[in-house]
């Protein structure tokens, strides 16, 4: 075992990273981010907390739940006891004004009713609801059912899928956390549509999703007794993803695509399986398209030619798996593209959209391996 | 409460009744079909047993298998306790050949090697396994990896699915009961290709089975700890039951069909749910078309427009549901289609195949009701 | 294949029997239940109808549900189409004074209030709430947490365990069914107790019980994404429960005994399974004391030295296996006690009653059996 | 957003803080662990690199495999990809001696074998299978079925339960790690055996563990078909547990003890639930006595008076849960207490161990915060 050096500059450089590394937070010289979180009862509310929980930078300043305020969230959520030591705060006692930036993990319909005067008070927003998904407002308004509160910010808004559009989230006041489906959606077709090789009229989206997909509410069609040990297809006369997931598609193709979604229930907890299936009309080599397209995306894993990822393989991490097929060398191809739902489906793009904006490594508290099994 | 008739003939009758209800089998003027199983230690011969024993005119002669010689079937399945009280024996002292039916519950490649000598001893034959499924010889030791035993006995083979191939069923010698997978989608695309109202070229058939459709090995992969919390996709190069659906289908196409076939792994014990996928190419009323095609089958039930149907709605039943879906009107139509598959998918398929095989009620033993939850 | 016989009254009484097998209710010469089921939307109302639709002498007259008022039971059960064609009617227009039994399948404190009423017009009642369990008033508002509507109705209430009641329960016409965790605890013990072998002043018992056992409640805490993969106890401080197996145990043992009772919840849909722990102080043969016992009872199965019963046997079915340890033959007996806590510890004892309460078979329409896997 | 300090000395202490967060590993003036792992393809070892992974000065040196040698650990386990970049090695090969410290996390009976060899090199041992747990070697030998290769070893290991023995580890070259049950277990009865406070002659620790506490092991009982939707006891006869437990208590009350111990699976893949019952004999502050015993533990966490620990609270973390309550104020104290088989009952515990034997703060990889939901 070696000895620590004991003599003058060594000493001291020794004593200094021993007393850093007790401290990670609020480290001299590092920036730290003041976070706010709106509406943490949630599921990706508490994945929120426990990825900025881990944050060497993050500074958690308010944590707001109307129905709950003043109990701390390790009563709620006790796996947080003895780490995150702050409770719930009602929303007009939060000062969420004072944060850096303001995670919104709230239903739909909330976070454009606030988005501008955080806006204007210089906080910078990342929305996990679907308010600034949508570039076209009609369209967001007949699938969410609601007038848009603030429309004027919709062009501002950037859809926070990194992997499509990290220069923009860069300079972003206001991003907008893709869906948990559009995300694994999205990343599978990604290479196919940009690089063109694919009919773009009838692509057609299979996913399956763990029951948390659903989130925390009080809800029959939900309960154990009802989920477990049962699969089950839903919307598939229209789901509100379906609209977020074309636009993205139809961004990535510069064209208007065909898109056939269905979503299923499926007795997990985490985990979004997309099984997607489009017809050839270029041929090319599809497993070099995708490992070259994500070379250098640390959160989409290209799995080797002829793998089948498994949800477990990503449960708790950030990580996009990914894998292409092409069965019997056919001129269909098969892309099965998997994620935990609450984690690059939700929380953990978000906690990466905001490393991007803040100019932090793009992976910062977002190492963590994902629990197999 | 009504008194029992005291006079005569009446008395006589009511009597009769009475004592026909605790006597059920071995009605007097009812036939007696003498039942053979080979290999029930596994899913499916479990589930031969559960239905077999409450079949009013079953007579269970022999279950075997070579390792647990001896022991009752209720050690091994104490669910059968008090209900089933025979012992599994060894194949070569199980007298197969005394029975008026066999039903084989075997891995792959055991039927071919008795089948013969059944037949000749004037046994029929349900084998539940894949030896006969397959016309084409070739493409079947192909895709299972084995030379056939008694490739001149396939042209006599029945597929046994009802809804198909009822009439040929009824004097069949041997019958071929369909996989699981195949049941679910063959049901499911039937009215659409009968009809001739789809694109046959590139037929969508996305498909997830409960873990019991592995059957009872000892393997790494399907232990609890490995698929429960977890999804993932297999055999996507090419599974065994490709060929098979696809000679179905092309049966009811009356021409060759193009599919890309995936199974999926869904955590659950029973069930499988097969979502399909087609381009309409003629306009027709796909509800009414569903309905009338299965209006007098007993074990399809054709669901209300918009409906999703669930798996669990089917658990330990012989019906298939299916729903017909044309999302926003657009030209692909989406077929869901359940079945539980050790049921319709296997055991129960092959008690209706022996049902008409001699002439009973379709139905008989075949209409307990699901168990939900 | 055996032909009918064709002459006179041969042919006679063999077309009497195929025409009866076709129509097994309405028997002539057997009497006709008329049964209503008040609060049908939960998990023991539909367990009600799975079972009461395949009683032969059932006709079951009125399911009611004022939230679903005319809705099919088979459109919110979809397991029941083609078998239960019967809507959900309200209360007050179902006319449940026509019927000759009422099983209340509602929440505690229903019954009550409409127990008196339907008694006075020649209904009987099995309540399969808590109302009318415990004989002490006092006690039962204590723990329930209301006032009693009909205490004087409570006297006469004959508790529903079989086992230990027959003869009363066949003249009751107030039948209260002993809750799921009571029927296991109590038929654990009861050979013990009555026998007088063990120590009464510190039983335990340990019972974990599958969620279905809370009901079907639009509750956060049941939710799949909270009870999944997840186990914990709960009402450790006090179950409702503990008073009514005490109150049994103690009927048993002819004395006061003291009783930890200690609930969890276990991720699995059905199934209690009870531990059972008490000291023995006099020596005896445990396994031909309980095989003694429970010889004659058609759903109490004793297993074989030395077995650990799973919960996965008796799912679906009304059984309710035993297996009694003694480990390294100290003075600590163990017992563990399984059944479907919808069915023994619900539904099929209900019906258990019912068969009892009017004369039949006491096996009529629970002669299922368990669906495993 | 602050700007980097510009001048010399700050300067460099900047760029040096900055340069070790992407060097945490071999950080100058700090200890670097080689570290082994012997049988690396279960459940423990996989936890072990997902640990080890991420511990600050850990460097994995070999991972050994007989069967998988060649193959990379994340080809078996994709979590690990991109960040775990070791292959499975011959035992042969793996040049274990260079080492600082070895994990066994292999079947019983492998560590003993390769004991002696390792620590005459001078490498130290955590062995996470049973071979040094019992002190008695006629036990061992009569529990584990097998002759003990090294009993002189014995009184040398350290039974490697910090909160009872962490001095003893510090030093120790050879320690045996506790099970998942002893852990749970024993840290549940401590503090009342420490003090005396309860009667020691019939203790009952009724315990539910998850199904991956049966290890990675090609088995038809722990499939998912067999152990989803089912509980049950096994080992009530006598678990191999037993004596291991028993000797801790004595340990701890200075006694012999007399115990029942009934281990239940569950349906759930991690996770511990330890429901222990005790006679007390002398009044007390159940409450405080806990909270004081364990107030200066890391990983044991003392919830307050009326809680249920739920397993999910700890889902891949070290901490040990507890909460203990007295029913109805009566003289039975029973005890919650849960672990995540994998972490604190396994794997955690072992790394918790080695960064005692080292020298580390006890925490260190240690703070991830668990996986809810």
């Amino acid at each position: 075992m070696e000895k620590p050096p004991t003599g003058g500059f060594l000493f001291l450089l020794y004593y200094f990273a021993e007393w850093q590394q007790e401290n990670l937070k609020n480290v001299w010289g590092k920036e730290v981010i003041k976070v706010g979180i709106v509406g943490g009862t949630g599921y990706t509310g508490i994945e929120l907390l426990r990825l900025l929980a881990q944050h060497p930078q993050v500074e958690l300043h308010a944590i707001t739940s109307r129905a709950d305020a003043g109990m701390p969230v390790s009563q709620m959520f006790p796996s947080l006891r003895g780490q995150v030591n702050i409770a719930f705060s009602l929303p007009e006692e939060a000062r969420l004004d004072q944060c850096d930036i303001v995670f919104f993990a709230t239903p739909n319909g909330i976070a454009m009713q606030h988005a501008r005067g955080l806006l204007d008070a210089g906080v910078r927003i990342i929305d996990l609801a679907a308010d600034f998904r949508i570039q076209n407002v009609q369209v967001w308004e007949k699938w969410y059912g609601m007038s848009h509160a603030c429309p004027d910010l919709i062009p501002e808004a950037v859809y926070g899928l990194p992997e499509m559009n990290r220069e923009n989230i860069r300079q972003a006041r206001l991003v907008a956390n893709p869906g948990c489906y559009p995300t694994a959606v999205q990343l599978g077709f990604l290479p196919l549509l940009e690089e063109g090789v694919i009919d773009c009229s009838s692509l057609i989206a299979d996913a399956k999703s763990g029951v948390s997909g659903a989130g925390r509410k009080a809800e029959v069609n939900i309960l154990f007794s009802e989920a477990a040990d049962n699969f089950r297809a839903y919307g598939v006369p229209g789901h509100r993803h379906l609209p977020e997931i074309r636009q993205g598609l139809a961004s990535m193709a510069r064209q208007e695509v065909g898109l056939t979604f269905v979503p299923h229930l499926t007795p997990m907890i985490r985990g979004i399986h997309a099984t997607l299936y489009a017809r050839i009309h270029q041929d090319t080599d599809l497993q070099a398209l995708y490992e070259k397209r994500y070379a250098n995306e640390a959160f989409v894993d290209v799995l080797p030619a002829g793998s089948h990822p498994e949800t477990r393989t990503v449960r708790g991490g950030n990580c996009c798996r990914i894998a292409v097929h092409r069965p019997q060398q056919g001129n269909t191809v098969v892309v099965l593209s998997i994620i935990d739902n609450l984690v690059k489906g939700a929380a953990g793009q978000a906690v990466q959209n905001m490393n991007i904006m803040f100019g932090l490594p793009e992976s910062t508290a977002l190492t963590g391996i994902p629990l197999l099994p």
